[in-house]
């Protein structure tokens, strides 16, 4: 029966294998598509830590070892992964370390994850932790306490300048993504997150993923 | 660590508490709704079996125990529960049964589900287990084999003839759910199952319905 437990450690990179770069290089909506082609990612369950509770899981002097790059440039999954403790001592095992490291500790759960844990967390944009709950994070070296943070990431698309006026959005806008498969649906308002260095791309959590079965998508459109 | 096992027990019933209930009663849409009030409901993963697979996993003369009645008519979820077992060795415990019991056994699972079990399910209707894999169930008093019939069950809707003629639909056709909550969709195709003595009530899986969090939905409304 332990199986299970060795389960979860499979489930993330099945899906972010499954899932990902599968996804990629729908364009967006042919001749009159955005500068840049749209991507939709799945983002598997993770968590961001700063330095300071980097160290206090993995040891002192501790850094993030890249183990795979992200879309985005500079940000990456990293080796390091810990073992997140809810209430009465549920716990999924192998939750992933995104780096690089950040100023505030969060924890990105799907829905479908937050319930097995026994959590009702909220959908929340990153760094926005009101109302969220908190958890346990244990690693090698120790284990901490988090007050607050696990939320579910709210849909969300990073994009450049470019593709902001393509779309004529500005960052904190919100637009419509349709997604045709054989489960299509239209996923409404992700928040729209321009930056100069991002490349255009949608970030979905595990339960809109399968949801909508975006591994097997045949297209792919965002639209205000 | 074995807790993670025991986990996977309480899934089910917090995911059908959660959002069953919560999501009955919302008018379709207003002043010129349907006959019958439109009530989505969530269904967790279960299994539904015939009556000599019945016998084979629970014992000779075994008959399906209602443990709680399902809102269609005649419908319930059955005390009986099983462990799928899948390809190498991971299971997934306490699979409920639903009944009565029917001609063909099947399993209904979500991609989350599937995944970490893995296997690659198709969308399917029920009954119509083309293309998809099998699996093991195993109760108190014996194991079975499917050859097939593991599948994640199209979305759909239950009507009688007064909702069918509301929408302007007959059996096997297609209408869209649109849900407003703080993670707001449409939904699209969803399968029409009419008959005589169905109420008009939406099944989603757990995916979608956390997806759109429809526990907490403000609004849900069908349409063509």
């Amino acid at each position: 029966m332990s199986t299970a437990v060795l389960e979860r450690s499979l489930v993330e990179r099945l899906v972010r294998e499954a899932l990902k770069g599968q996804t990629n290089g729908y364009a967006g909506n042919g001749k009159a598509g955005p500068p840049n082609k749209l991507v939709v990612n799945v983002s598997a369950r993770h968590c961001h830590v700063t330095q300071e509770d980097l160290e206090r899981l993995f040891g002192k002097g501790r850094k993030l070892t890249p183990f795979k790059a992200l879309y985005q440039e500079g940000f990456f999954a990293a080796e390091e992964a810990v073992t997140l403790i809810g209430p009465r001592q549920r716990m999924i095992t192998n939750l992933r370390i995104l780096g690089p490291c950040r100023d505030h500790s969060q924890v990105e759960l799907a829905f479908t994850d937050a319930i097995q844990l026994g959590l009702d967390i909220p959908v929340r944009k990153s760094g926005d932790h009101r109302d969220s709950p908190g958890a346990y994070l244990m690693g090698p070296a120790g284990m901490i306490r988090l007050e607050r943070g696990v939320i579910r990431h709210e849909r969300h698309v990073h994009m450049g300048p470019a593709d902001a006026a393509h779309f004529g959005v500005k960052d904190g806008d919100r637009l419509n993504l349709r997604i045709k498969s054989d489960c299509s649906a239209v996923l409404e308002d992700l928040l729209c997150r321009v930056a100069p260095a991002s490349k255009l791309e949608v970030h979905l959590d595990t339960d809109e993923g399968n949801a909508v079965n975006v591994a097997k998508a045949t297209k792919v459109e965002l639209f205000k």
